[in-house]
């Protein structure tokens, strides 16, 4: 049943099983390395079981030897894309729920609401997300008020763009019994409005409303994955960090792998260290089904957002002057579950958005290292404001700062404002990262920006956005180059996940992950590079998607 | 570090894959059919992947083309069993616990309590399994203050032998918050004593104070699946169902199939609904790991035991005129439960032991069957006290009647007190499932017996316990032949989980799975069957347990 939907929805090709390699030819091929070296070449021969065994030249003999041939007709092929930060079954549920993403103000938002919800009459509730009050200049939070009337009395519930404040109506907070009397738990705020609660909740206030919201079904997961799947593929990633992975999506990729629908590959962090403890038991699972599955380190969240100014900073918010975010835990408790984390060989990831989050995970992890001295790559995900004070640490014991360009394009407006222009040294530092020798990997976060990477990548080497604002780029200073960037983009993010010796290249032995697009983004121009199509998507040397 | 243990505690050699058959020669073969025909051979021919080619008789030719071939010198080689009921992360847990089925009163059983707690003075809680008051004539249940003293200020608590009831001291009560105050739950009974809770806490009762015993770590997880597949293919048990598989006990079974540890066959039946919708999705799994494991049914309760008079009964205990028992839940509770599961494809196996739920479990599959009409095979776990105006039911809507032979010579004496002559007509009624057209699949329950196969076998056909009693067999109309009981304890099993194409026989095109023991079972009298000795056990072709 999955398996003719995904087959009916990709309309991709499996290659026979046999005992003889196979050639890509006739491409105007291209790989990166981690010293930005870009190696040229026009066939690729592959294992029968999808592996990279050279990279030929114009040149060199075809091997005389061969299972099958495919004339690419002289198109680009590049190394699959790697996400080092996404979500993957939200970005399946996305899909499938209402997107406001692109709503240019609150009328046009309500308006959709309304539409969606006339559309989808079956649904008790109406779910969705991408709202952005500072997109639509609002100059507030939305409020419940802002709902009333759009869905009857079914409940509205919509989480903000960063994913770390939702919007509910008065049937959504009646639901879960959010009164005036509500609390604001740890970690978490209730927007108040004249005594009452407004309809925002910000950060682990939202787990008041959102424990009330009934539960997918199965298929529903199955079929959200499958949306994010294909959206993935037709990016042209090939392969994807999942930041905090749940005991039912990790159910999910199960099934999915032994009903043989996974494609893409997973590098799957669990949401918290008693998942990865249910999950793993005494340590990570191994590489799951060719590769494309493991549960190898474990999300831990330090702080909330910058959006919602869930961000824990060391200085008031420069336009809320009595916030400054909040910490999610004490120093002595994130310290202990990052080691328990490590203890039994996970890798251990933490989002850290503020420079007070980001500075009590490098005191954690200096602590630990000396602990837990071997190749652990700590991940920090984000490490977006940092106290440049606190920078060069980053270079140290061997940290990764998994980063994403877009966010920088798309935030520049509101950090600022949050900021202020004094703040700003120490964010979005991508260069000052590679510079300090800390490992650099890029990603989108999606579903909070769109997955496509080669937005992402023209953003990280002009750090404009998509109309090409502001003109010269935002703090150019901290621009990576154009193969730096890529490398974050491929390489870095399979190195991340220690994962670099199954895929992030097209070295010999590499699992062969790469895509064919229709212009070479070695020599296009920012706008061109982010127009790129990508044609066709392969994966352990399997078709896995083509444009039609 | 699991393959580790696993290989140093088994002391196998796994053969290289090669692409021609071998061979199992000069074995004293046989096996047999639904219709009770024992085929015998001298020689096994297996595919590389460890399936049956077909069974050579002495004079015929053997292949020329071998991969290898093993001389079994004449042994006997017989079907690898199946149990039909089992717990196969109890039976593992248990054998890290403490053990007191062996023990013949409560002193003793005391003595063994204080000697286990001085023993592990790293635990926190006793815990272990076991007891049984009827076997000690007792006349009551044991008490809280039966274990006073026995180990400090640590907590005990010890199941009953057939899982419906445990046994606390006052530490565990009390770090389980039960006081007087406490209220049995519905399906459960906290048995009082002088206006207190006694210490014995009766089916759903046993929550209370099941809920504040610690959690095991995945290490102990691991260790305790290692411990119990290592006794089941001891025991010659190549495949078993696993009646309530938890999501933590699939996890387990999944991580030990990723690494390769996983040797014997798993037909997993979800505990509850929720379990089977989470793990599956939209469906039973496929078979995973080589037709090790598959997830394909649901277990539902419909009543609790006899010895707890947990059994639902139509009328009152005959040893307990108050009482009847408990249905676990409503008539309409309970089928659309089954209907559930049946809708999404899973195979239904609800517990009954009482005359009234089995009434109720028939209600439900007779009402059900006009909805779900194909091949569903409906299972009755224990069916153990039938109103004789029922057992006709058994035969129609292909019912299964999943029993347990040591279960009659186990329970025999309680049975009898519990039910009074009268009732036991309907009790333990093999021969007549079969007589009716039901399908007929044994196990043991263990752990609430021993997985031994032989001893089951050899009670079936006699209806006597291991030291011969009763003289002539208990109620020996009820007794199937020795060849009914073989198949209900090989093909019938895996009849019962849906299995029958992939093993459960020898036939051609089944999965090798076969055992070599000391005695030939066709010709050995009852003690001497019981006393047969597995030698070898095989799985898909693959040596999985030698003797030493």
């Amino acid at each position: 049943m999955m398996k003719a939907i995904l087959l009916a929805g990709l309309g991709f090709a499996i290659a026979a099983p046999a005992g003889a390699d196979s050639l890509v030819d006739n491409v105007n091929g291209m790989t990166i390395t981690k010293d930005g070296r870009v190696t040229r070449f026009t066939g690729l021969v592959m294992t029968p079981d999808g592996r990279v065994v050279k990279l030929l030249g114009a040149k060199d003999k075809r091997p005389d030897r061969l299972d099958w041939r495919a004339d690419m007709k002289g198109r680009v092929l590049l190394p699959g894309f790697i996400d080092a930060h996404g979500h993957v079954m939200e970005l399946g549920f996305r899909a499938l729920e209402l997107d406001l993403s692109d709503a240019k103000s609150l009328e046009e938002a309500k308006a959709r609401i309304a539409a969606y919800a006339a559309a989808n009459p079956e649904r008790r509730w109406i779910l969705g997300g991408g709202w952005n009050q500072e997109a639509w200049r609002l100059g507030r939070f939305p409020t419940a008020a802002d709902l009333a009337g759009l869905a009857g009395d079914r409940a509205i519930w919509l989480s903000r763009a960063d994913g770390h404040a939702s919007w509910a109506n008065a049937a959504a907070m009646k639901a879960a019994g959010v009164t005036a009397k509500s609390v604001s738990p740890p970690g978490g705020r209730i927007e108040m409005a004249g005594g009452q609660p407004s309809g925002v909740f910000v950060d682990a206030a939202q787990d008041l409303v959102q424990k009330a919201v009934p539960q997918p079904l199965g298929k529903d997961r199955n079929t959200a994955f499958l949306r994010a799947q294909a959206q993935l593929l037709s990016d042209g990633i090939t392969a994807t960090s999942d930041m905090g992975t749940s005991l039912d999506d990790w159910l999910t990729y199960r099934r999915m792998g032994d009903a043989g629908n996974l494609r893409v590959r997973i590098m799957s962090y669990a949401m918290g260290v008693d998942t990865a403890v249910r999950v793993g038991g005494t340590g990570p699972t191994p590489w799951l089904y060719d590769d494309r599955l493991k549960m190898g380190g474990v999300k831990l969240y330090a702080d909330g957002a910058l959006g919602s100014r869930g961000a824990w900073l060391k200085a008031p918010y420069s336009d809320a002057p009595g916030q400054s975010g909040q910490g999610f835990m004490a120093d002595d408790v994130i310290r202990n579950l990052m080691s328990r984390a490590a203890m039994d060989g996970y890798q251990v990831a933490v989002h850290a958005i503020g420079d007070r989050a980001n500075a009590q995970v490098l005191g954690a992890i200096e602590e630990l290292a000396l602990t837990y001295d071997g190749d652990r790559r700590w991940r920090i995900e984000h490490a977006q404001v940092v106290d440049p004070a606190d920078l060069s640490r980053f270079g140290k014991h061997g940290i990764v700062a998994s980063m994403q360009p877009t966010h920088a394009t798309s935030d520049r407006t509101m950090a600022e404002a949050r900021l202020g222009q004094a703040r700003l040294a120490g964010a979005y530092a991508w260069k000052t990262m590679l510079g300090n020798g800390a490992t650099l990997a890029f990603g989108s976060d999606y579903p909070v920006e769109k997955p496509n990477p080669f937005a992402g990548w023209a953003a990280a080497f002009t750090r404009q956005d998509a109309s090409g604002q502001p003109f010269g780029g935002w703090r150019p200073e901290e621009a990576v180059t154009r193969e730096q960037a890529w490398w974050a983009f491929t390489g870095a993010g399979a190195y991340a996940g220690f994962a670099e010796k199954k895929f992030g290249t097209l070295e010999p032995g590499q699992r062969a992950d790469f895509i064919i697009v229709d212009r070479d983004p070695t020599l296009a121009g920012p706008s061109d590079l982010r127009a790129t199509k990508v044609e066709e998507t392969w994966v352990g040397g399997v078709k896995v998607f083509e444009r039609k």
